[in-house]
């Protein structure tokens, strides 16, 4: 587990390290090819105005050069600002509905404590329609995301729950009780996690009053498994606090409660079990407008989500047309962090074979086993000097190269260093053990 | 080819071009790991006073935020730099020498003009050395550069030419012509490509006098494919300017012939044509202290140099030890406006099949295929909407995704909607055709 980096908050893996780190970018990446999402890459810049709009303005990184000061640039603080843009631009060629992936580095400059990382990978899904788009979709996104996480599970990723919750469902209740500010309810009731009811009771007051802040706490206390039950439970609640309608808030009501319930029995259905309803999710973006969700680690649930997002109505559009869409968001280094004390490499180097060298002299000996080796794609190193044979294999041995190459004009040998093995072989055909080919081990 | 981005300098590709970056990066990758090299990756900033040590300070972009002013960050301009940090703090652990690759978009805030990027991906290799970098590194470097790019050459890649030169070759030349401001001269001659002849000799008089840049012309005009006959040509050279020696200033250029003369014979004998030493090539950067090397596409030299490095001895040191290295930087970006024009991307969706939907009540049954397909590794996606089949099939067509999937009571089929072939399929059994798993198209 890495504790400091050189540059506060900008965190860099050793080799090993980074190993982890690839191999999870590629599962996941695998992942979302499955699923039909169309790769992208961004630039890693907004116009600064535009990242205004939509960030914290003390997190974003401003662009400046010496002589010519502040440039109209920032550092993206996400990928679904530079999604939204690269759309609108492209509109004309892209085939809607859009669904593409993107897996990029962002940068946030957040105060870097607990654990908060000021660049870091996101690995984005989104799916992204022009005029319409079909609710199946809030289904669909979490579907291919509870996927590329169970894709994980070899590199050590351990059980995970997906907790659903609707904007409107919340929205709807909110306005039901007579609250006027629901973004702003919203926005207090995400602290719950983080603040504990007692404290966000009283910031819940401040805007929902005495009995709104009651029984939007009510509200959130909702988590269900078994989709069939919400119904009930909502039913109930609206009860107690005398909401029963119908009206037209509890009509928005029941439409999220509808939406949601389809989007859980979706996930039942295709066996992810560990899925959720819970009424508490509220997101602190303002821009969604349907299903929203965040995903939890069952063994490390103060990572925080690692896995969030949600339907945006209105992020997307032109005077003359609007480009919903649904997406979601892996958050790739906060999901290391926890993996790196599960999973190591078990190989360093990606050279399979070190190639002896006898003498300097005959150097050229060496490399020409190097080179038959690597034409038939075994990728090996040849030994930086020829100093003794054990400083050699020395070298293979801290870098973890399983196999050591003998040059000798009375014929060639390979050595297996781990279980001491070693044959007569030659360079057109020698293969190495198959099991040399998985590099990451994990802890049981 | 693309000719306009939204924000200036900086590029961003179609889908279709990014499946031709992707694939090259990866193929790129390959390679780096067939030379045992290993994978880093540094964050995207460094200390802004290290990277104004090194770089063009009218080039850094340096990180401020609102509120609290510029930081003491910019973005890294090249790969080096942060190489040369990451061995310094992890030189405890690191075992030497290390071999290293790293691909990252680097910055600069160079005027974008020209086809000149702000930002771009760069692909390096370096070997670091702890006390001694032994000379045969200054070959290996290239060799893996010259398979790197041979490997490109499935996607449209052409015949290119490597340039080999050596600091201490010019550099003791320069000196036993009695030049005083070596670095300065290597810089002017650097600008022999671009400002041609007659204007380069104009500036190269101002440091070396007027019989200095003459016999300076005349060594960058020597260029030999043949390594057995630079020796002649350079003796010709010395008796002309009559600089024959024996001298220390000789005895320094004859060294650096004889270890770019080692190159050029390796590279030749690994069966690599186009190698050429070339007494023209200085590079701009003034760590370089060995060979140096720069590489261009026979049939687009105006791209300038797409590959291109040498050996440093001093770049990256502490007190007491100093850790020699060489490397080679490819210009991944650059490389790429030109292989645009001859590979494209014969699929844009990685899905194999689209699977259609009959009506929106039976969008379960289609989802169940994909789910079977996908837990075969067969990438699919469903279709948007349960709309006419006409327009689910041409989606399919619009994205390229060759197979149409048609769910159905009495059995399900699928058609290859480029052969027009119909088939009835089982999702458990089903296989695409292999010709589907190529999804890049190059021009003859």
């Amino acid at each position: 587990m890495p504790t400091s980096y050189s540059i506060s908050g900008f965190p860099e893996w050793s080799p090993e390290q980074r190993i982890v780190e690839k191999r999870v970018l590629e599962k996941i990446e695998d992942s979302f090819r499955l699923y039909g999402f169309i790769n992208i890459e961004t630039c890693g810049v907004e116009s600064y105005e535009s990242l205004m709009k939509k960030g914290d303005g003390k997190e974003i990184y401003r662009l400046a050069k010496a002589g010519s000061g502040e440039e109209n640039l920032g550092l993206h603080f996400d990928l679904t600002l530079p999604l939204a843009r690269y759309v609108l631009e492209r509109r004309g060629e892209l085939v809607f509905p859009f669904r593409r992936f993107q897996i990029q580095k962002v940068w946030r400059g957040e105060r870097p404590q607990g654990g908060r990382y000021r660049e870091f990978y996101q690995a984005d899904i989104d799916i992204v329609s022009q005029g319409e788009l079909p609710k199946h979709f809030e289904y669909e996104v979490p579907l291919a995301m509870c996927h590329t996480l169970k894709s994980l599970s070899p590199l050590g990723l351990g059980n995970f729950t997906m907790h659903i919750n609707n904007r409107k469902l919340s929205e709807g209740f909110y306005r039901a009780l007579g609250i006027k500010d629901v973004e702003e309810t919203l926005r207090r009731i995400d602290k719950l996690d983080k603040l504990g009811v007692q404290k966000t009771r009283q910031i819940l007051e401040e805007v929902a009053g005495e009995r709104g802040a009651e029984a939007c706490l009510d509200l959130a206390q909702i988590k269900e498994t078994d989709p069939r039950r919400l119904g009930e439970r909502l039913k109930d609640l609206c009860k107690k606090w005398n909401v029963e309608g119908p009206s037209e808030e509890t009509d928005l009501m029941w439409e999220g409660a509808k939406d949601a319930e389809a989007v859980l029995s979706s996930l039942v259905r295709s066996g992810f079990e560990g899925a959720c309803i819970d009424c508490a999710i509220a997101r602190g973006l303002d821009y969604y407008t349907g299903c929203v969700y965040e995903t939890f680690l069952q063994e490390a649930p103060s990572l925080g989500s690692i896995c969030s997002g949600g339907r945006y109505e209105n992020l997307i559009s032109t005077p003359k047309q609007k480009y919903p869409g649904v997406g979601m968001s892996i958050g790739v280094s906060r999901l290391l962090s926890h993996l790196f004390s599960k999973a190591r490499a078990d190989r360093v180097s990606p050279a399979v074979a070190l190639v002896t060298v006898w003498s300097e002299e005959e150097r050229e000996k060496s490399d020409e086993v190097a080179r038959i080796l690597r034409e038939r794609g075994i990728a090996c190193e040849v030994s930086p000097s020829a100093s003794k044979l054990g400083a050699q294999i020395k070298r293979a041995d801290r870098l973890s190269i399983p196999y050591v190459w003998f040059v000798s004009d009375e014929g060639e040998e390979v050595k297996d260093i781990r279980t001491g093995d070693q044959k007569k072989a030659d360079p057109a055909f020698w293969e190495p053990d198959p099991k040399y080919a998985a590099d990451i081990i994990v802890r049981e």
